[in-house]
């Protein structure tokens, strides 16, 4: 049952999921904090983040389309945040709002996890602002030979040239030694959700297939992947690495694997 | 387990207690309704209303220090609110948010169910907000020969002026056929916790005896009166009425009695 000295934290997307409030309502349980978790669909973002302050809402997670939006509204930006200009997560101590970008924050852990080499070529397919983070990732990682495929060229170009990486309109005309899916191809329920990012050649060049699709933990890609005996890292690593990010930097508390396996599972039986 | 289509309905107080978290958050659960409630300590009252916009909060209890201050901040006043320029209640339709005070509407209220003669003479005794909702529910029920009893003759005064009543510095000086004490005297956990805020003489002399005070639901008036064999008011049925009222207003649903009464005994277990 509530009570009134409940810490709450909340998101703020125009189309929720239940995955956030799943997620960290499960380790408020499991470690026994006073606390609770709530999504939201703002009618107003900069009245929602006035609600952050005025009602003292320890942590507000940031999703689409409001990433950009919010930088005006809080007070300090990490690293992870400027590193793409783009913000999912705030932290309120005491009033004063700090903006992370926990997405950036999980793909440099992985990246790192996962001993990828600086020295390696790097094919990165997708420009939306989940591709920025994975960019801005590698380019922070020390990765130069990083090429960017998108077959918008506005928007693909610009994404390449603020890291300093090369672009290609076309997605299949180039191997590399990590090859990373991030467009919308394989989701569950997407229009492509049984097709695969990568061709067999691709996958059979690379030593590291990267999909940052979550939805399935295993897409297409990624069980190619694994029959092709390639190192793989999943969008669902991504996902949970990012989620108790935002978890630990509300609570202060790190959960142990166990925990967070946990909830995941949980957050994923819906 | 929280889900992220739960509707949200909070307080905003200095100073919360459990009281609303368990009373509608009980409610909820016996209806079946995918709904919470949450007790707040605002630390900006215009940045909590913003919030509530903002969140798309679907209403609001507005406890001390704000009933006043917040009526610059909302869109409209019920009739309950602006006939005591004091606001308890916040309801939110789509970012517009009207204002009412369900204190006075359950006086109100419970004026009306216990058929008090509107002829009869009343003393009321205090001069703060609940004694101007309770002179005001007087006044509009009809009443006109009522004297407030306050000791400070300015907030005495201005309280008796404002509904054409009488004033008395010395509140055991008058006999009334109806009694009511709305001072902290009998309140658990208060300086005069003990104490009976009428004398012997005056519940003899009444019929009916009205104790705001509501924890506890026995106050020694009321035990007094008991005794007496007058009919009593209890604060507890003021609290559980206008709850019930908010109750009303936020969700649509008229609980029966048997649930309201098993909501209050949740919220009094503590």
């Amino acid at each position: 049952m509530l009570n009134k000295d409940m810490t709450l934290c909340i998101s703020l997307s125009a189309r929720p999921s239940n995955n956030g409030t799943r997620f960290h309502n499960r380790l408020y349980e499991e470690l026994g904090l006073n606390w609770i978790y709530k999504a939201f669909a703002p009618t107003d973002l900069a009245q929602a983040i006035a609600g952050v302050r005025g009602l003292g809402i320890r942590g507000c997670a940031i999703s689409m389309p409001y990433k950009e939006d919010v930088i005006a509204l809080v007070d300090r930006m990490d690293p992870s945040a400027t590193a793409i200009d783009s913000v999912n997560t705030i932290v309120n101590d005491d009033g004063v709002l700090t903006a992370y970008n926990t997405d950036y924050s999980a793909i440099a852990q992985l990246i790192a996890q996962n001993d990828l080499d600086p020295a390696a070529s790097v094919l990165l397919r997708g420009s939306g602002g989940m591709a920025k983070a994975t960019a801005a990732a590698f380019r922070d990682a020390g990765s130069t030979r990083v090429t960017v495929a998108a077959r918008n060229e506005s928007r693909g170009r610009a994404l390449a040239d603020l890291y300093g990486f090369d672009w290609t309109a076309d997605a299949e005309a180039v191997t590399a030694d990590v090859i990373v899916n991030i467009t919308p191809i394989g989701m569950a329920g997407g229009a492509d959700e049984h097709a695969v990012s990568f061709t067999d050649a691709q996958i059979a060049a690379a030593s590291v297939v990267f999909d940052v699709v979550a939805l399935p933990a295993e897409t297409p890609l990624i069980t190619a992947a694994r029959a092709a005996g390639k190192t793989v890292i999943t969008g669902a690593e991504v996902a949970t690495l990012q989620a108790l990010e935002q978890f630990v930097l509300y609570t202060g508390i790190r959960p142990s694997a166990e925990q967070v396996q946990a909830a995941e599972e949980f957050m994923r039986a819906q």
